[in-house]
């Protein structure tokens, strides 16, 4: 779950942007705020075209087609994402479990903020694979896979200081969280309150200790 | 993910359909297998009505709208997939911690047996809510809750065997599972393979015992 800029256009008349980099980026960002919401196949490129003043005819120059724009987004925001849990897994103020615990901490939060409406960009897609474009598989793929691997470490840490029980494989560990944390996501927002969030987070960080 | 009839029409006309029941069963057949595979908003009603031969106008004999469509889907497979529950988890044959195993697996080989692109109902129409009728949501919530009051009463008795550790909340565990396994429902569908089903079941066991 990135955080993107929120587009708050209701009331006001769309704002002009100048510039192709502007447009482009603006486009990218209404782009992750609606589809982190409503997924691929529901979001209308006339809806994000509209939220940030571009002409409905000039998609094309920003962007070769929907499935560009697509792999676009899942790109950045994978990108966002992983730079965040560097953020926090690497700060070593902490401890690692520390760490890992602000994290999910942070990731509840943005959902708070989005009062449950906004969900993760690759859950989403990842769901709803049997009707994107196949190039996006792979891509979804690999950015879960980036996130594991940077809790994989984190866990390994976790683990060598004693936070962690000796028997478990970190980067099992580290794959049941991702899927498990998409699930409960899913559910958060379909209840629109954090109860899920918690209990899973509750439940996996006891599963650690013993 | 209940199991639906497959429908098999690739190559061939049709079938004609005669009596409005069966009709009506058809489309729903048909519905559950398109769906359980792209989830609501790709689904098409033209697709669907080609597969099982029901002229194009015809649909608004039989549900009054896509919504009422859905709502009927979602009502059929919550109990198709509860009657799966009850099957296994109230099969005095095993003991109660094997029963859910069973049950388990056999949720496993649905998965494989449509090569991991069909998966649960409820959790692709619990993902893309933000863009779905809202009557869903309580609809959807109430079919989980249904799921997991199925499953706390058979932790319940495993933990009375000293399956389940005595100190874990068994509702909680419950809850942990379904949200957790919706999540290896996803990646599994992502990945086309078993394998977050496995880690998640593994981890999930391991949970319990501890």
């Amino acid at each position: 779950m990135a955080e993107t800029s929120e587009v708050k256009r209701r009331g006001r008349p769309p704002k002009q942007i100048d510039g192709y980099q502007d447009a482009k980026v603006a486009l990218i960002r209404a782009g992750l705020a609606i589809m982190t919401e409503k997924g691929f196949s529901a979001s209308g490129l006339d809806e994000i075209l509209r939220s940030v003043g571009v002409p409905k005819g000039s998609f094309y120059h920003y962007f070769k087609s929907k499935e560009d724009f697509g792999s676009t987004l899942i790109e950045t925001y994978g990108e966002a994402f992983s730079a965040k849990l560097d953020k926090f897994l690497l700060d070593e103020a902490y401890s690692p479990l520390d760490r890992f615990f602000y994290l999910i901490e942070n990731l509840r939060k943005y959902m708070v903020k989005h009062d449950f409406q906004r969900g993760c960009l690759i859950g989403n897609l990842g769901q709803e694979m049997g009707a994107l474009p196949t190039t996006f598989r792979q891509q979804l793929i690999d950015v879960f896979e980036n996130w594991q691997k940077k809790t994989t470490i984190c866990f390994k840490e976790a683990q060598q200081q004693g936070e962690i029980s000796a028997d478990l494989d970190c980067a099992e560990l580290a794959r049941f969280f991702w899927v498990g944390w998409e699930g409960a996501i899913l559910r958060a927002k379909l209840e629109r309150n954090a109860s899920a969030l918690d209990n899973f987070t509750e439940l996996f960080l006891r599963s650690l200790k013993k």
